[in-house]
């Protein structure tokens, strides 16, 4: 088995932190997305949309997207369960994780590839105003999720989910995404500085 | 327990098809979306984005997010398994509905809600050259979609499932964001024929 990584991107990020949650080690094949080698044949013929990660199987079977890269290893290693327990746990993870995901990480994403110089042979065509637009749409999610914290220790409720390590690393990806943190979310600041102080956060 | 379902639009009509392929009958309370109703405190107060469909259990607890609502369905009641079955073919069928959602059912959407007069009040602010960028990422999946599709009956494999649900709703959302099926797409078109003659299709 082998997971071709595109190191300090989002999504590779994400599947990385996840397999550390869950004390697993796969072995890594880098891809410098910087040099554009994710564009390759040797990523092109295992993922027609030539994204990372990839997962490889020792069987030569391929599994893409990272959900289902964490998916998958959910159901080979349950503990601890990062997609939630029971039928009603399930449907609450997966509810927060599209939350997060619709709300905060595609809006982030849409402001780093639709108003960043370096994105411009990543995304054509760049749309400013759409980067633009989704600016405040991001802000506002994190200002519900600063509510939501208030209420409880994770974003999908008692237990650390793979809706936190998306939230997180989205969050990060403000940085290069230039979305400032507002201020006075004293909520949210105190749960990502507990998801930073967590040792998967160096994964 | 209770259904709060929003008529034709495309995610409540996804969560109806989920259910009439597993045999469920659910009691739905119709909301109007074109009078503006899930604008309102019936649905803001059980959901805080104001979307459909919402699922409200027997005690009162809420489930948002058509996917979150099926997978909970998924769980009580695997058959016919629409999530896929085993580590691989659960990450198989994820990676495929993760693919028809960002590449078909979100392009088409993002046509109808920024190039539509009728979404004016719904997308603020519409971003018609966003919408137009849309257009060519939805056909160029179709496409895609077609040459998987020449390979085997379903759009994960051998056996049906969410995606093709996804997939199928997006297709006939294409009427309202006025895409155009591209012509000579027969592997497609052969699915979208078989998709709509299932009974499901009515719901």
């Amino acid at each position: 088995m082998k997971l071709y990584d595109g190191g300090k991107a989002p999504n590779p990020r994400r599947v990385r932190i996840f397999l550390a949650e869950k004390g697993l080690d796969v072995p890594l094949k880098p891809v410098d997305m910087g040099a554009m080698e994710h564009r390759g044949e040797e990523i092109g013929c295992r993922n027609p949309f030539r994204e990372l990660p990839v997962l490889e199987l020792d069987d030569g079977k391929v599994i893409c997207e990272s959900v289902a890269i964490c998916r998958y290893f959910e159901e080979l290693h349950p503990e601890p369960a990062l997609f939630g327990e029971g039928a009603f746990g399930k449907a609450e993870v997966e509810m927060w994780q599209r939350r997060v995901e619709h709300r905060l990480f595609m809006p982030v994403a849409a402001v780093f590839r639709h108003l960043h110089p370096a994105m411009k042979e990543w995304e054509v065509p760049q749309v400013p105003e759409w980067g633009n637009a989704n600016r405040p749409k991001a802000i506002a999610f994190l200002e519900f999720l600063d509510t939501v914290l208030g209420e409880r220790p994770y974003i999908a409720g008692e237990n650390h989910s793979i809706a936190d390590i998306t939230a997180f690393v989205s969050m990060q990806f403000m940085k290069p995404a230039r979305i400032e943190m507002p201020e006075g979310l004293n909520n949210l600041q105190r749960w990502y500085e507990k998801q930073a102080a967590r040792p998967s956060a160096q994964a």
